[in-house]
């Protein structure tokens, strides 16, 4: 096809024109500024509640932080969405969908139209969804969500929506080089019509905007929502709950909001919004859901078990059947699986298929379970026609009840024979702890295997379990993507049921670039082949194979190659039916960025393979499609372009960033809130300057060490500043280091700061670093009271305390975090003291607990350990160690009772004994004092020295325990070996708490 | 046709569709709530400059105080507007409009569609232009536009703005009872997508938003907006505009601003206003106008004059050509003139016409001069072929320098023959001045009629003034409205001319309901018989007549009259060419509604005429239809659904104000801000309450007429708050009225309160009410330093000023406005003081002089008078007739004269001399004290009195002069004669300054 692509606007009027013939309202866009159409009633609003809403409507969105001052390509403070909402799903959304591109000319045949995991959530919604981004040639077009949850309540029934980023549609339609050269209308450029004014925005966004006002009016419009909520006004109040949402933007944008603050204005929409969708829900309830008149009423919520439960299918006679030995086949049928899902479902099909079989009492042979994105496929040879017969003994009534006086059975007798199936003469008499009892042999005879399967393939399906599901029709089912068929088939014979309200059949579908054609497969035995046929590789370990080849072959044609990377190969893999790997390049010039941009880039965000000539990068990349190769040349353009914007994005920020030294970038970081009581991360960087010092003294660095953590503490948090790692926040730290090293820092110092958000750190500089920035964090936010709080952990205090024992024990330093915590909290512009000490302690405890569990301590070992060690991971973790390995030697059990009688004894005693050695005048008496004296002194606090001590000691506790009586009735007697014991019972004090351990 | 009618969304995608086609670019709506499409800046800033801008676009359009709460039929808070932009006017705007009605089926000949003067101003936005109302069967749908000026500044090239009110259309269209009925789209109606918002926006509005707290927002954001200009960001700031804009509806719907304050908001959104498209302008310009490029460039400003001249016409040879005394015809052929216009052009040209041809030389018959909106007509009857020859006498060089010494002529007369294309035979010789000259009898000869008629005619058409005139097009000529046909004809002979770039023709157009079609005219006398061929009524008399017997038979049928209304009936007239009168009824439960709101809507709002039967208002109407009576019954219902929905608006209103009653408003004026220094509205009325008893004293009121005036000044303003008012503020007072007598009030009380805004009283305490208020305004502005500047009179001053010297003279009341004034003064919240007081008092002798000026009083007795009584308008009045009078008078001059010498004589007197009678020993000295005496004895202020006086000083003053010196050498006796004409110089004092009239 060669005509005339469209214009932005023809294609805005034909794309609107195709929903409204697919029954969809056309709303207008909303006239308050959004960053998004779902945030326009007629979506996040509609979709609560039961009643039927099919919209389509275009969003003109402004995020300001994507403005690049009219500099990139495809990315704009401002975007136009096209908003569609399919409530409920129709059943066949991504076909719509993918009907709308073609309507708009784009056709799969000659594109390369993929969806990407990808799920989306507002925070400030309090919404989420399950969906993917659809990629048309490794650009992200539109964002395509089952929508689960919305202003914090399930929606049911959930709503399909997708959301087009019309720009890079027409970018992509029109083969321009930018959005500004794009057609929009009547001779007028998009440039023409929008130029001007998004460089104006971005200025206002980015420089001009008036911090300090705008978050006083952010207060106000939250009040105002607030009085229209108390007021009963769901709509006023969600419309300045969006005014607040873009006040944000602006003021995040302005660099005006840090990390932690963000939380705070995020759980502030959250309640509003919250507020907002419980009201809207009451509303229609009252007006009693004036919508479900119009549209599919019996879609409610009654109607969402009606098809779940098996055996709908009643097996019709003259159904073809399976002939003994035949093959089985079951293929799942859905929309794309994420990759992670698709390799665990394939995982747990292997070990439940087997599980099943056996059950179901169906011999079988070998069992193969394959899959791609939109498939899981069980194969199995030779399965039995019908499952085995089985025999059980029965009892029945007692015996002098079921047989009379004259050996002649009795009604009783009669009644349980009739109702196993039997006649009297089949039971026999077994005796059975002293009583005689009737008793029958029960024969099951095997099922056809129809039957069998049929009844266990709905728990077979239900029983794969996903990181996250979503329900998405009426039945409310849930699976990782919707389920839309099954193909069931033993030999001939379609095996019957129903899951998730999906029929069973004997149909699959081909590859979505070919339209997915229908395909019917007439017995078990051609399903494989006919996925041959349709050119899908089923089995991933053969598309894994045939992308690693055809990538390194790509490579080669440029004298490159491609490190290993089998991660985002198994990624690439989960991603296509059909790999056709290709070469794109990019411009030279953009290698003048760092590498870990461009790689952090092509990997991440374009699940690309870098190629590389020895270390050097080249500007190649090797990208895969899904289908073949036609067209192939479309598809790189697609690609090539993509990486185009994506790489001058970077560009525009590092460009930007090098103006300035990394040091330039500190003063900015006063605009930075790390946490409101805490101040901003210039505070947090003016106390690392101070805290570092101290840590590096408990550390014991030597002096050039010390110089260089003090260097990298200063200019630690910079590049948080920087524009780079505004945007690419997965490069903080790291940029902070490429752009030290640039400025001229020492390798030492751009190591510390690049490592500093690392667990584990490679120097000791780096290490004093990131145990201090830890310290930091763990005492300013107990001490602000903002500890976790059951799950939610806003500011990352796990993680933090998690990396701080991670690191320590890494490096086998022992470090006492009291202390740490100590330091850290008397540099705080909050008070520090008893409470926020032990309460940051006790946290830190816990995660150092599931650390040592998890590294497969016993319970009773880590327990007992963290109860003396809490305040040294590493030391905990030696002692962890050591504890384990003394519990598994075969003397433990007496070591741990010698020195259990010595606590039991004294532990409840109100007081501490003075230990009066003189008077010990019994031998054992003194051969233990010897024994404890000699502990004592090579007491160093490690497990390893106690239980030697320990096993010193164990004789000489048990004869004296043996020889004396230690209650003795003279006190001063009594008291002298009391005390002796509790001197014995101190030794594991700072050590280990036996007292929980097995055996004590 | 009777096909299914659209519904909402078809007819928006149909619309976009039709104006995607006639090559408009589709935008979307913006994302700030506005107030209409216009603010979007794809109008109002795409309007300044000289780029061609054609785009259409949906606006949801936000206004509050249009809410009904969703009760109204068709009136709600938001509407939805599609806005569309053509410039430059492509020439044919109101046929592509009306094409585009037809394009979702509404056909004018099944319709009356009507364009109805409506001069549409931003006060906020600095915008303004001439347009229309589009009515269609009664109901406004439409807003359309000619663009004259935005921003405060000059548009050029005017845009054509079309802003279509899609709800009513579309009611019209599906034919429902309200815009809730109406099928929106897929299953769902308007009501369904819309009403809940609609209701608690509404909630919001008027009863929940936060008064001060949007106050400070709206501070914020003007400051915003004007940090963004200084940064040199238009969109932004005007972003901060409109939402300004918004906050200052939403602050008025909240009654929270009064009529003063508001003026003052208007100002400061329009300086934004102003300074945005002034940068806007700048911006383009330095851009070098980038869109000149992709439109008609050659339309640009260069290019306005192009066409003004006349005579680009040539006269082909072959043309054909007028017999003497063929018939004249010129019709101007426009888009519909205004109803005033349309009258004043016609009168215009019946004096113009005559003096056109005697200047032309062209001798004619009777003239006829007659119109319709569409189109003048000039019809002359018998005009000449050519115009009469001409003689006249040309003075060349003296005769001593024509001719030499031989008498023969020399190089000179031969020169000045030949410049004159006569031969020296020609030459005559006169005598001038005692001088001798060569002279010359130059004959000018008649010219064809078409040349002199060509000539003339664009003079004839650009001499026509309109009180408001626009243009259009780039020869920025100016006209009432767009002109867009000539055609001119003397006999068959076309006249040939050019104005405002049409050319003249030989074509008329028909009616508009019948699609205006083309007639061609053969020749002048074919002119008449086809307009009525084509059922046009040209004159406008027999229209008047034709509504006039028609809408009296109507109302007989339901046994009404109708009362003479001449103002109506002539505007109807105006409104049409070709009228076809209907009777429409509404329901008999809204005649419980007062009448005069009934009838403001029907006369007002509708040009309807009401019909009584005697005193009582019957429930029906006549409504006049452009065109003949087909589809007579579609063009009823629309007209009757029309005045349902308005007085449906009028019963809201009525029904929430009387379950009040009048006082009970009162309290709430307190949110009513009069203006910002003088308080509220009930700050006012606290001090008319302490003003109108002072000045019913000073007016001589009865107790009972005091005690009337008090109550009423407690009232007086309530009705402010009322919702009526609030929505029809003409009934302001009236209404106030009406809730007081129905209330229970005396109806003393409720007169004085109707007619408390009206030029003249009824009633004494009416009177009193009327003086306090205008004199509480006048001293209050003034003392607040807000007193009108050069023509800006936000406040109303002039008229407050005018009508308080109308009613005092209209009552002959005797005031001094000085003692007024200060008590006025004494009961403000701002200093009162000789300032204000001097600045009030020459304001409203200001006023005095031109109310007596325009009454016919010489300039100079105006000033005379007003010098002396500017605090007394009522006295001042009668000193002008009396003054004027005088002057008139045979004796006038004597008598001035006499009474200017003893002025003149004793004006630059250093002192007043002490008159000692007793030494005046001359007897003409003695006659002129006997005569003083009796005059100072008989002044009372009274020009009469005065004149008298003077007429019997006269004589004396004269005798003394001529009988002594006063400059006497001893000065004792020069001191007491100055004295004494000192004394005679002083009668005027208090009465007139007679120095500036002439003689004096």
């Amino acid at each position: 096809m060669t005509t005339t692509p469209l214009n932005f606007q023809q294609m805005i009027l034909r794309l609107l024109d195709y929903w409204q013939a697919q029954g969809c309202l056309i709303w207008q866009p909303y006239n308050v500024q959004v960053g998004a159409g779902t945030m326009n009633p007629a979506t996040i609003l509609r979709v609560l509640g039961p009643e039927p809403w099919n919209v389509a409507y275009i969003e003109p969105s402004i995020r300001p932080d994507d403005g690049r001052f009219g500099e990139n390509p495809n990315r704009m403070q401002q975007h136009y969405q096209l908003q569609v909402i399919l409530k409920p799903d129709p059943g066949n959304p991504i076909e719509l969908y993918l009907n709308s591109l073609a309507a708009i000319g784009i056709s799969q045949r000659e594109h390369d139209i993929r969806f990407v995991e990808d799920n989306w959530q507002s925070p400030a919604l309090g919404a989420w969804g399950l969906g993917w981004e659809v990629w048309l040639d490794g650009q992200e077009i539109t964002q395509y969500t089952y929508f689960q949850q919305a202003g914090g309540l399930d929606l049911n029934p959930v709503s399909v929506e997708i959301t087009y980023g019309l720009d890079r549609i027409a970018l992509a339609l029109q083969g321009k080089n930018s959005v500004w050269e794009m057609a929009y209308g009547a001779g007028v450029s998009y440039g023409d019509a929008l130029l001007q004014a998004e460089i104006e925005h971005c200025q206002y966004y980015f420089d001009v905007a008036d911090v300090d006002a705008l978050k006083n009016i952010y207060d106000t419009y939250e009040r105002e929502a607030l009085r229209c909520l108390d007021a009963g006004l769901v709509a006023p109040a969600h419309d300045y709950n969006l005014k607040c949402s873009q006040l944000f933007n602006v003021l995040d944008t302005r660099g005006a909001i840090g990390v932690t603050e963000r939380a705070a204005y995020f759980g502030r929409m959250r309640r509003v919004a919250h507020r907002v969708s419980t009201a809207y829900v009451e509303q229609r309830q009252q007006l009693e859901y004036p919508l479900a008149e119009k549209g599919a009423r019996d879609q409610g919520p009654e109607a969402r078990q009606e098809d779940s439960a098996p055996g709908t299918w009643s097996l019709e006679p003259g159904t073809l059947s399976p002939a003994d030995g035949d093959t089985f086949v079951l293929e799942i049928g859905s929309e794309e699986l994420p990759h992670g899902d698709l390799t665990s479902a394939l995982e747990q099909l292997r070990a439940a298929v087997p599980a099943l079989l056996d059950a179901a009492r169906l011999a079988h042979g070998p069992i193969r379970v394959q899959g791609t994105p939109r498939r899981l496929a069980v194969i199995v040879e030779g399965l039995a026609a019908r499952s085995a017969d089985v025999e059980s003994a029965v009892k029945g009534p007692p015996a002098d009840r079921a047989f009379d006086a004259n050996g002649q059975p009795t009604q009783a007798a009669a009644g349980f024979a009739r109702s196993r199936g039997l006649s009297v003469d089949d039971l026999t008499v077994v005796e059975e702890g002293g009583k005689r009892y009737v008793s029958a042999v029960v024969r099951e005879a095997g099922r056809p295997s129809l039957e069998a399967l049929a009844e266990r393939l709905p728990d077979l399906i239900a029983g794969i379990k996903f990181e996250k599901s979503m329900r998405w029709n009426a039945t409310n089912v849930s699976y990782s993507r919707p389920l839309r068929w099954l193909l069931a088939l033993h030999g001939p014979a379609l095996v019957p049921f129903t899951y998730a309200g999906v029929v069973s059949d004997r149909v699959t579908y081909g590859l979505r670039p070919f339209g997915s054609p229908a395909i019917v497969v007439p017995d078990a035995d051609a399903y494989l082949p006919a996925l041959a046929e349709a050119t899908i590789v089923l089995d991933s370990d053969d598309r894994r194979a045939a992308i690693a080849a055809g990538a390194e072959a790509l490579a080669r044609s440029v004298h490159g190659s491609i490190p290993a990377d089998p991660a985002l190969l198994d990624e690439v893999t989960n991603l296509v039916e059909r790999p056709t790997p290709l070469l794109g390049s990019f411009e030279e010039r953009f290698l003048a960025l760092p590498p870990m941009a461009l790689v952090a880039v092509m990997r991440k965000h374009q699940r690309y393979f870098p190629i590389y000539q020895g270390e050097r990068l080249l500007p190649h990349f090797v990208a895969v499609r899904n289908g073949d190769a036609e067209h192939l040349d479309i598809v790189r353009d697609g690609n090539e372009h993509v990486i185009r914007a994506r790489f001058a994005d970077a560009a525009f920020f590092y460009d930007k960033d090098i103006k300035r030294g990394l040091a330039e970038f500190v003063p900015a970081l006063g605009k930075l809130t790390f946490q409101t009581a805490l101040g901003s991360m210039l505070d947090k960087t003016r106390r690392l300057e101070q805290l570092v010092p101290v840590v590096a003294e408990m550390l014991g660095l030597n002096d050039a060490e010390r110089a260089t953590a003090d260097r990298a503490a200063a200019l630690a948090k910079a590049d948080l500043a920087t524009s780079m790692v505004i945007e690419m926040t997965s490069l903080q730290g790291k940029m902070g280091g490429h752009y030290a090293l640039r400025g001229g820092e020492s390798a030492g110092v751009a190591t510390a700061i690049a490592e500093q958000y690392d667990a584990v750190s490679s120097t000791r500089p780096a290490l004093a670093l990131a145990v201090a920035d830890r310290l930091d964090s763990l005492a300013g936010l107990f001490a602000a009271g903002l500890g976790p709080k059951g799950s939610n952990d806003p500011f990352g205090l796990r993680r933090a305390a998690l990396q701080l024992i991670e690191n320590l024990t890494a490096h086998q330093q022992r470090f006492d975090l009291r202390a740490g915590l100590d330091a850290a909290g008397a540099l705080l512009p909050v008070a520090w003291g008893d409470k926020p000490r032990a309460e940051a302690l006790a946290f830190i405890a816990g995660r150092l607990e599931g650390v040592l569990r998890e590294a497969g301590y016993p319970a009773s070992v880590v327990k007992a350990v963290v109860a003396e060690n809490a305040q040294d991971p590493s030391a905990a973790g030696l002692a962890a160690s050591a504890l384990a390995e003394a519990t598994r030697s075969p003397d433990w059990p007496a070591l741990l009772n010698a020195y259990a009688r010595c606590v039991r004894i004294t532990r409840s005693l109100p007081e501490t004994y003075p230990l009066r050695p003189d008077e010990l005048a019994v031998a054992e008496e003194r051969a233990l004092l010897d024994a404890l004296l000699a502990a004592e002194a090579e007491k160093d606090g490690r497990v390893a020295t106690f239980v030697a001590a320990l096993r010193r000691l164990e004789p000489a506790i048990t004869r004296l325990f043996e020889a004396v009586l230690i209650m003795d009735e003279d006190p001063a007697v009594r008291e002298n070996r009391l005390a002796l014991l509790q001197r014995v019972a101190g030794l594991a004090a700072g050590v280990a708490d036996l007292s929980g351990l097995e055996g004590f």
